[in-house]
């Protein structure tokens, strides 16, 4: 019996009927056959990848059918995430951005990582054979939409888009939060592809949980990416080592994004400094994987004056709405135990709005000593992620304290200093010591700056330590596409039968590495 | 209570109690307090080899103390694994030829891969910070030694080259086959250490079983790389996965290494193919990851006369001791099951060498008809690997059966074609269709050669799908170094408090990619 997939408004918590084509639910949950054809669909689709111009063509037709369909696309994510227009509207536009970068990349062809050493019959130790090496697709690649990105990591977004960029056909499942953006975005995705002389289902849609199951197990699924929660995330990892083939699982779970502020900062940019983290730790509700979600603040009356700049502008963000009901229980149930951890202070109270109406939540923030976090017990839960609109500020008194404080962190996928303007000029100084520690526990590290805000561009890494990713891998910037590729190298294979990309001679005008010299 | 760790001569199956230092075990097997204080130790060294040149002196200064001890060390070895003097003179050439390599690679930095992209305020879709990416050590790397490299794949090998190259310290789990040889190896690499002032736990040594299942899952031990069985393997691979904080696996674990002989090359070669398939399989006792374990010979004269040769060729193939008494004993039920398979003929019968000596064994192989592989059966021994100087023929008559049996063969480290000459020359033709398919199967593609031998250059890839590795990483060659890395990018961070390698003005003479462009 097929389970109907609904679209949900979540203002209001009610079925949006009019989302579905005939008034009624949006699609439904792929059975198990359902996933099974989904992905002999999409590996059929594999040789025709093969052609990179054409997989150029389909990143950047997708990009203007995106374009075309902007407005309701974006009417119909509102609609489903209540993100808003502005963001949605500039999401759209950063995935559009991130589809013809892809195509770049693609033109390019340095993903390829063309490698050859011509025979040596004379080299030490022994002769060496001709050997040429560059990177193949993997296959078909699973894609886990995240909740919090529509569109940017969602069915259009990075994963699908270096993915195909790489050459593997993708099956995306859908985030539940927004099966008929889903949709409309599968189809615009699903349509390039046809355009550019690709199959069909080069690109296919799947919803429902026992799906991604599914999915994640299907034999001929040889990869999988993913963003979300670490339980989830973390149950499809593991059902990805689990499998008689294991398969690489890059999946993004959770992040704390710890945020150092020195003395120096302190004294300098407090209010500054304050009202910057309201901005960042509210920007989408809370709801950014980047989400500067620990703080660590320096006692004493300058970091005084940071709290309250930050109590000051935190009290003005406006109330918000989840992405979803359960996100909004998490998330007023998270706040609440985080509350009521003795000691804690909460200058500005995170939580259910009740006086608006109960689907909005307000932002907020609790204090905590550094002492508390230094050993482990109840206080834990502060070195938890807690999706929405709430952050940590942990007062440290010294350096001890702020060190036994980052000794305990998890892995993230930022990490930020905000330094005086002495240190941020000083070699070798207690800054520089900073950033090394900070280097050990994030992907990337800011001086300065806010992590809410990902540029999609070539040194860009999106990634870090577990639990942040459950691979060394990035899932935004140009080099995302490594992970959906393996290499394979020929050996005194004669010309006629080596792929054009190993020809001597280089007629596809590729950057390559030949005989231990990088050509451009 | 400590247990002993014996040196065994796999010649007489007796402990060699000369070999120790006291005339009695060589170590004892490592307790779990002694796996943490191992590992704790490596980790200390981590800051230590951020310094390249010390990396690079530490590889080529270990290759040096390798040479100056090689007598002893290859005596040992021979006395360990009966490999003989001549293949273990070759390995420890190839040994301190791949830890030059490395420290070479060391030396020009293009594994860093240096992306910087200034900031960009005029970007679209929004304004672009600036954002620098170089790769790091992952942390202390777990080594699990390879019974049947004694160098090469183990202490002193390519994993443990790769990672100290990458700026991680190493922590081994020696093979049993080699305990004596393993300290040797061991102490010359601690010793080059210290001499290029580095600690000298850089590199330490473990001996046991429970110590290498303590090890991957040492908090400590940030990626673990491995050569080895299926079994063996696959139990770390599930041990590193199943972590809190799940690690790369790179694991080696089996590959049939399938050989495509066609009509053409048959009909032109016959002799030569056999014969030198013979020499391919026989090679080290058949006891290397790549022997060709798998080859599909046309039926017909021409493949008969391939056959003929083989046996000529195998039957002349001296008796050989195996690695130790267990492969000894798996490999002759092993082969005894196989010959045992109905309609399976044994032209030359593989297993015990009773007329000799109870420690050898004899080549052989089996020839089997394609129809009996082209379904799921009894017939599946055949496709799985059998360690020591066994191959398996199949003969196909048509391109369907041929290609019945490439679709059931799971992943491997190479696949060969032999071709005749004409098929060689033609674009687009039987002979491309055929190496795609191997492609699909295999990490290394070779044409009319012998998949044993693995040259240690850029272009070579050592690894292949499922259950060829665990990974898409090659153990051989310069990209190997690529496993023991991570990403991270620092965004806008004042030029002080960035690393020099990525410091504008490219202090450091590295080849980096600046605003999209790739400079030498």
């Amino acid at each position: 019996m097929a389970v109907p997939v609904w679209s949900v408004d979540p203002r209001t918590g009610k079925q949006r009927a009019e989302a579905g084509p005939a008034a009624g639910p949006v699609a439904t949950e792929a059975t198990a056959d359902q996933v099974d054809a989904a992905v002999r669909a999409a590996a059929a689709a594999l040789p025709a990848l093969a052609d990179r111009p054409a997989r150029a063509a389909l990143l950047r037709g997708a990009a203007g059918l995106l374009e075309e369909s902007a407005e309701e696309i974006i009417a119909t994510a509102d609609a489903e995430t209540a993100l808003g227009v502005p963001r949605l509207t500039g999401e759209l536009a950063r995935t559009a951005f991130q589809l013809r970068t892809f195509a770049d990349v693609v033109d390019e062809g340095a993903f390829l990582d063309v490698i050859i050493d011509h025979p040596d019959p004379d080299a030490k130790p022994i002769p060496r054979p001709d050997l040429r090496r560059y990177k193949i697709p993997l296959g078909v690649v699973a894609v886990y939409a995240a909740s919090n990105f529509p569109l940017a990591f969602s069915v259009p977004g990075g994963d699908t888009a270096s993915a195909l960029a790489a050459g593997c056909p993708v099956v995306v499942k859908a985030h539940p939060d927004h099966p008929a953006t889903s949709e409309l975005c599968a189809r615009a995705l699903r349509r390039a592809a046809v355009a550019a002389g690709l199959p069909e289902d080069t690109v296919v849609l799947l919803h429902g949980f026992q799906a991604g199951v599914d999915l994640v197990r299907h034999p001929l699924v040889s990869a999988a990416g993913f963003t979300g929660s670490i339980p989830g995330g973390r149950a499809l990892f593991d059902a990805a080592a689990a499998r008689p083939r294991p398969i690489p699982f890059h999946g993004e779970l959770g992040s704390l994004n710890p945020v150092v502020v020195t003395e120096a900062a302190a004294a300098e940019r407090a209010e500054q400094i304050g009202t910057g983290l309201a901005g960042s730790f509210t920007l989408g509700n809370g709801q950014f994987c980047t989400k500067p979600g620990l703080v660590l603040a320096p006692s004493g009356e300058d970091g005084d004056r940071l709290v309250r700049a930050l109590t000051g502008a935190a009290e003005q963000a406006a109330a918000g709405v989840l992405l979803d009901s359960r996100m909004r229980d998490n998330f007023v149930k998270g706040a609440a135990a985080r509350v009521a951890l003795p000691g804690v202070t909460t200058p500005v109270a995170p939580g259910a709005a009740d006086d608006l109406s109960e689907q909005r939540v307000r932002a907020g923030y609790v204090v905590v000593d550094a002492a508390d976090l230094s050993e482990q017990g109840a206080y834990d839960l502060l070195l938890e992620e807690c999706f929405g609109p709430l952050t940590v500020i942990v007062r440290y008194a010294d350096a001890a304290a702020l060190g036994a404080v980052l000794d305990r962190l998890p892995g993230n996928l930022t990490a930020t200093a905000h330094l005086g303007a002495a240190e941020a000029g000083e070699e070798g100084g207690p800054a520089a010591d900073l950033l090394r520690r900070l280097t050990a526990l994030a992907g990337r590290v800011l001086v300065n700056g806010w992590p809410t805000g990902v540029a999609v561009t070539g040194a860009q890494h999106h990634g870090g330590p577990y639990p942040a990713t459950t691979s060394t891998s990035t899932s935004v910037g140009a080099t995302a596409i490594e992970r959906w590729l393996r290499p394979v190298a020929y050996q005194d294979t004669p010309p006629a039968l080596l792929p054009p990309e190993l020809r001597d001679g280089n007629p596809l005008g590729l950057p390559r590495r030949v005989d231990g010299v990088q050509q451009l």
